[in-house]
């Protein structure tokens, strides 16, 4: 059983394709590197968003892929919307599909479907793959066709397409024709090495589509800057399929970015491409999803940038706030993103009461309370905290700005001191060591432990401390630990953002710390992290 | 004496325009404040580029533009190729062009050529400007007639054009036609707010040209991601003049990047719109100016970005070795790139050769030495490593292998040990502490020094301990410093992951360092970026 083929709950259903590759070809860019976890939290993401097609990666070549696939399959990841893509190759020249191991492995994968990637442009078929035209063709036609009879869907990713197409039609068309007389129903057209203009490669699509009667899909790398702009043209020219990643993340000047394409279709087109409640989803995502690839998030981001629909303010201020529509290409807010004069102001009034209303209070009539929660938040973000991707301490702000409940105002432990120290010894053995000094039940507890790192100790420390008088602190325990180093403003000291993940066999929560030290940073983030915890520990979750 | 009005031995002369506004509409990026003598240093590096015209501010607006003008005009610019352009508005409603005084400035800056703002959009006409639209066209064309009168070539650029015209062209075109009856030789149609994508803008652009005949020029904002597209696609509709920005600064999210631009128009249609000698300045300038703007250049940036034409598919290496043209849309070589190749867990014997050619070592008849550096960097990368934006330590690596050059094997200090305290006092301040024991030149240095955090205590007290001995170390500093927290093997510890960038005001290098304490994973990083320092100190680069 690999389970449905076609979205599911999307306005397109299966006519219109949004297809995101963000953890296979978006992991190509340079400095990413999920873990396995973080490819099943990118995945959750963007189902939420509402993508027809998430590609997972490539089993068989790659062991956190094929791990990923397993999780998957075994129930860690629950699709709603999407459907799970496997990533390969088709079979080597000369064998054949089932007997191949990399074909195989797109089976065990268990995906319901498999885009194949295949050579279209001659010279790489005779260069690279050191092969003809007609193997070329038969090794389409034959991997297809054996993933087709094994209950699978399968796309066609033409690699190098249009390179190929321009020197040599007929054998581009060819290598499609063979997988789609085989079963494969989407002829993905590729721009691999990004070289194309949008007017050029519309008249491509356009022939093609005509030539064809294929169902035509469109896949571009960003090497002349015209990834996002050729991605629309292509769906203009007949294209029902796009793939894209989040962020545009890829290899060299990375693919086209999943959220302005999607932001140009549904806002300027008209096309209904992801589900109507998703689209003010769109910055969060976005950015949470720059979180677990450890990159900045780019600033100047079409749609979904903190800074795109920001004005220096000056001659047009006064006519801006008047008529912003004026001045803006949408309303920032169809985005989910907000005009930066008002940005922290809108945005954070927005999150604030958004999950407040999660939480379940209420927070009606008490205006002065979420502007102060509002006022505070703006101010962190200035020193460098990002409440974004750390719920649980946003939450704890609004509760502590609310006054309630009693879990916050008394936290379970107090801080007097800690030291920590690093030891690199002559023998080459590297030691940390931490010792807290807190107050709990109104004793006062020193404790001393060892940890592999600074911040370990420091944990290991404060859990020896508290763990006789907090017993349910014992169910809890750090998840994922994200650093960055924040160097926004050059020529002041950089500060270190901390985020901490924690679970404790229920949920998970996040926290977040800011502070120029790293171990302090830490540390605030540890504490917010246990104070949450006891928080629900008073009020157990039905 | 305003000098020429049009620009020196550029291919295309007069007949198209390469008109840079990063000294304008750039400025207005977020973060961006250039100085007077920024502005002097960018505009000098922009005409060794050949651009045909340099907009270099709003004199009479801005009191650092009106400085920038009048010492270029005494004689701190001088422009080989470009002819400097001051920005403006028309008069204000209802006065005179002569009267105005921000249209005295225009003529005060002595700027041989004029670009003047005006409003084509019916909303914007009557809504900001609160006037109707004769008077708006009376505006432009009293204020033109003054300014050639004054013997100034005028330019004018028609803001939000492209929303202006879907929703009243004829307003849209009345005011091109006052600003060109009156002595405008160029109507620039201006997508102000951004929102355009390439198909529509094209048919905009031909129509316009079709229906009047004027010489167009195009201005795109960057807020579909389509800035690029949208200029070369009204290049191709009939525009003979573009208005770009270094690397795309611009408000929100920025406006047509110059170098994508000329990039697309040379190599893609073959359009000599710079000096021949100039392409290949193109990724050195873009680099410049980004240090004159204090923003870090876009690794991913289309043509000039280090990761331009970067490759991490350890799959495609060998492909790549024998034919780069197959995976490159490109030559690098022509904007003045390189391939780099990404050293990552697939990678193989071909990509460290790569590698090696790339560094200007010699490996031919040194497979067993490769063999053996091939085997370390897949050992290490199994463990946390990771060396592809750390080439500084792929160097030292392979150095270390290959048995050259000497500095490797006897680095220039010795660690006995370190000591670095950490403490949170109960008046809540925070201090680290880093105590370091070395050995460099025959001598034992004990060295204390206080820093933000335990990395930054530990760097001043390594630096306190061996700068009296290797003077050389003075022009080091820390550029950036980054840290990735590994928990790629959940059930394991964590290791954490630093990659350390530094600059010694010639060149920037990165080195890595791996372990599960991040104070010894940055000493690692530290330690191999003074190593590597001490070998291009001992080999100075000729």
């Amino acid at each position: 059983m690999t389970g449905r083929t076609t979205p599911l709950d999307t306005p397109l259903g299966d006519v219109f394709h949004v297809y995101d590759t963000t953890l296979r070809d978006g992991a190509q860019r340079e400095a990413i590197s999920y873990s396995v976890a973080d490819k099943l939290a990118v995945a959750g993401l963007l189902d939420t968003l509402g993508v027809g097609f998430i590609e997972g990666g490539w089993p068989g070549a790659l062991p956190k892929d094929t791990e990923f696939f397993a999780r998957a399959a075994a129930g860690e990841l629950e699709l709603r919307h999407a459907v799970l893509v496997a990533f390969g190759a088709t079979r080597r020249p000369g064998g054949t599909a089932e007997a191949d191991p990399q074909v195989r492995a797109l089976l065990d994968s268990q995906a319901p479907v498999v885009t194949l990637v295949a050579k279209s442009d001659r010279r790489h078929i005779e260069r690279a793959l050191r092969t003809d035209v007609a193997e070329a063709a038969a090794m389409v036609a034959d991997t297809v066709r054996f993933l087709v009879g094994a209950g699978r869907r399968v796309f066609l990713d033409a690699e190098h397409f249009f390179d190929g197409y321009a020197i040599d039609p007929d054998c581009a068309l060819r290598v499609l024709q063979a997988g789609v007389d085989a079963g494969a129903d989407v002829a993905v057209l590729c721009d691999t090495n990004g070289g194309q203009l949008p007017l050029q490669l519309a008249e491509t699509v356009t022939e093609v589509v005509a030539r064809t009667g294929f169902r035509v899909g469109i896949h571009c790398q960003d090497d002349t800057a015209c990834a996002v702009a050729n991605t629309v043209a292509a769906v203009q020219a007949g294209a029902t399929h796009v793939q894209c990643t989040a962020n545009g993340y890829g290899e060299r000047t990375g693919n086209a970015d999943l959220f302005a394409v999607v932001g140009n279709l549904v806002t300027k087109l008209g096309m209904p491409v992801l589900p109507e409640k998703s689209l003010p989803e769109l910055t969060r995502v976005s950015h949470a999803l720059a979180e677990i690839a450890n990159i900045a998030p780019d600033t100047h981001q079409a749609y979904v940038g903190s800074a795109a629909f920001a004005h220096k303010a000056g001659l047009h201020a006064s006519a801006i706030k008047v008529d912003p529509e004026l001045y803006n290409h949408i309303d920032p807010a169809t985005v989910g993103n907000g005009m930066r004069v008002l940005v922290t102001e809108m945005a954070g009034r927005a999150s604030l009461e958004l999950k407040g209303r999660e939480l379940g209070l209420d927070l009606t009539g008490r205006e002065a309370e979420v502007g102060r929660a509002v006022r505070r938040v703006k101010e962190l973000e200035a020193r460098g905290w990002s409440f974004e991707a750390a719920d649980a301490s946003l939450e704890l702000l609004l509760r502590r700005e609310l006054g309630e409940p009693s879990g916050v105002d008394e936290p379970p432990f107090r801080l007097e001191s800690y030291r920590v120290v690093l030891d690199h010894g002559v023998d080459g053995t590297v030691i940390a060591e931490a010792t807290v000094r807190v107050h709990v039940h109104g004793q006062r507890v020193i404790a001393t432990a060892e940890g592999n790192g600074p911040v370990h100790a420091l944990d290991a420390a404060l859990r020896k401390a508290l763990r006789p008088h907090l017993p349910w602190l014992g169910s809890v325990e750090l998840a994922d630990y994200k650093v960055r180093i924040l160097t926004e403003h050059p020529g002041t000291d950089a500060v270190t953002r901390v985020l901490v993940q924690s679970r404790d066999g229920e949920r998970e929560w996040t926290t977040v710390g800011v502070h120029g030290n790293i171990v302090e940073a830490s540390w605030l983030a540890l504490c917010d992290a246990l104070v949450h915890k006891a928080l629900t520990a008073q009020e157990p979750v039905s």
